[in-house]
């Protein structure tokens, strides 16, 4: 097999484009220079139309996990009562860090591969009304499923004023969000997902609402506090020592979003999980989240006439072409494709195209080529 | 279109693989130091295996082109009779070099897309006494076409002395070549084909034979003077200021040789040539060259249906995936699919798939994934 060359398409980390890859190998600067406030100043209106707000959005470096916690450090009091809706591995993550902290964590736990509804989440808001936050992930990536995040804070918002906490980590960049018109009040996410960059940077943006609540917080935490990033980024600079390579990588980054344009961004992948689920179908392998809930990140595959787990072999000896397995009671049940970030229609056609292959390795009986075939029907049917 | 991703599919330059472009990366160093010496040591014999030869092969600082005119240059000498097998651009290359100095050149002109044959050969040789040494390009790129060089050198060896001299610049380390058994007497190559690097090197072997008359020439070049590389490079060293980062480059080349195999990777290189020729063929898309003379390392089509100009443009707007065109009075009628050095067969599957929705953006009526299919089939049959 070819040397060197390994085909990402785990739902992050995903590849990273070499401009991005050549920024970040550029020599270190001051962290308190004037080269890297400009990298700070150019950044953040450019952030803020990726999370559709005019609030500032805090650059952290720390991976995702840091993102949503500093999340719950920040908007929640202590032992105030909190909502997690928990659709995946990463709804439990959200559950945990809440347990970690003195809050009263009320579970709502979905089916995985399921949404959660707006319905299910104001009906529990309305009979639990010491609720002051609902935690829902955007995009759960272990199971690709998009929850329905816009229409679940209106319904919210109907009835309680409970602040709406979005774990953003595989969805912001590749998905829309308007933080202010939708009414969200704190979205996070890391750096290694749609935002085409190793992990390291965590961005963390909040409502007007949010922020009220952050500067009456008694006890923040002392690296996560949010008020310091702010008050810092207003003045172009960081209160801890800023992830310089990572920045470097962000400006080419926020770059090429302007050039590609959000808009086309989120087409593309809408495109590409469209293409993905319209072969995995004509493959007859059974997808994991219904087509109405789908996540345009991540599409997870649950075959039934084989173990996921093997085919992931096959498709890694044959190829070098990685896919993700699945988590905690999934793991050897699914197999998920990343489509998100640094990766093409064309490369998703290359994997449909593989997945063929390892199919008839694995002894499945598939129509060559139908699955591509499929996938360029989308394509042609979408892109005129 | 996802910003920052080209598929480069032209006959080379090819795609520099990441550890060899991070290798290229590093800081330099001096031309006659230590770390330089031990850089052109350990890649002496890596370089005699892929030509397939115990003699030194020279590492020059220049283009293919100057490869071909080094060979010029040190094997004939002034006013002898040279005979050139034109079989494509590069074989006419050849000539032009031959007739910049006071040569008498043959040219053998066979048609663009044809091979050229041993009998062809010997019979003019034969017909032709006076002829000291015959120029073959091993891959014609402008056709695709692996014109047979060691059947060709054995045809001339029972005839004549005249010494063979290959073109081997976008086949070497991608197609066997065995230099001292097949009876070639001079091959070169360039470092942007197969040797998956940037262009800037070419590669030199001569045969026990051609030093012979290397050494009694009254009049070689300067700087392309075969004696000074040789005696500079037994002791690890080059006559003139070697190009540094692309030795980094090589001895991550040569290591990669090494851990893939050269043995498979002349069997990927077939394999990518016969799946991309049975794709062509179930999308009704003529081949330049027949089966029997089909290169490993590129492939030429010459669709009769659309302009091969008009399809390479969709290619290219759509996917941003860039083949190559015709060269000369071909240059509007064919184009050229290159899968050598660092491209896999995944890559080539994503070629192919992307191939089949621009025959349909150009109106032709295909089946989708007809193609994809055709070459899927033949690695199922070849990769056991």
């Amino acid at each position: 097999m070819l040397v060197d060359q390994q085909i990402l398409r785990i739902p992050g980390p995903t590849p990273i484009p070499p401009a991005v890859q050549r920024a970040m190998n550029k020599p270190m600067i001051g962290h308190r220079s004037e080269e890297t406030s400009t990298l700070l100043k150019n950044a953040r209106p450019k952030l803020q139309k990726v999370f559709g707000t005019t609030e500032e959005v805090a650059i952290i470096a720390g991976s995702g996990t840091s993102g949503m916690e500093t999340a719950f450090v920040n908007a929640i009091h202590p032992g105030e009562e909190v909502l997690v809706a928990v659709t995946g591995a990463f709804g439990e993550r959200f559950a945990q860090i809440c347990e970690a902290y003195e809050a009263k964590v009320h579970r709502l736990n979905i089916e995985w591969g399921q949404a959660v509804t707006p319905e299910q989440v104001q009906t529990y808001v309305q009979e639990n009304p010491a609720i002051r936050a609902v935690f829902i992930t955007y995009c759960e990536t272990s199971t690709g499923v998009l929850n329905p995040i816009r229409e679940i804070a209106e319904a919210v918002r109907k009835i309680s004023d409970a602040l709406i906490i979005i774990d953003g980590v595989s969805s912001i960049a590749g998905v829309q969000l308007e933080l202010d018109d939708w009414g969200i009040d704190i979205a996070a996410t890391g750096s290694q997902k749609a935002f085409m960059l190793p992990a390291g940077l965590a961005f963390v943006a909040c409502s007007q609402r949010a922020w009220e609540k952050i500067e009456a917080n008694p006890r923040p935490s002392f690296y996560l506090n949010l008020k310091k990033y702010r008050s810092n980024i207003e003045k172009n600079t960081t209160p801890f020592t800023p992830a310089s390579s990572l920045l470097y990588g962000l400006e080419e980054v926020l770059n090429s979003f302007e050039q590609e344009g959000l808009d086309n961004i989120y087409k593309r992948h809408q495109l590409m999980m469209n293409m993905t689920r319209a072969a995995m179908k004509a493959l007859d392998l059974p997808l994991l989240a219904e087509d109405q809930y789908a996540s345009p990140t991540v599409t997870a595959v649950r075959p039934t006439a084989f173990k996921a787990a093997d085919f992931r072999k096959v498709l890694q000896q044959e190829f070098n072409l990685i896919v993700a397995g699945g988590q905690a009671h999934l793991a050897d049940e699914i197999f998920r494709i990343g489509h998100m970030g640094y990766c093409s229609v064309a490369d998703v056609l290359q994997t449909i195209s593989a997945i063929e292959i390892a199919l008839q390795k694995m002894g499945q009986t598939v129509q060559l080529g139908a699955g591509t075939a499929a996938a360029q029907q989308v394509y042609l049917e979408e892109v005129q």
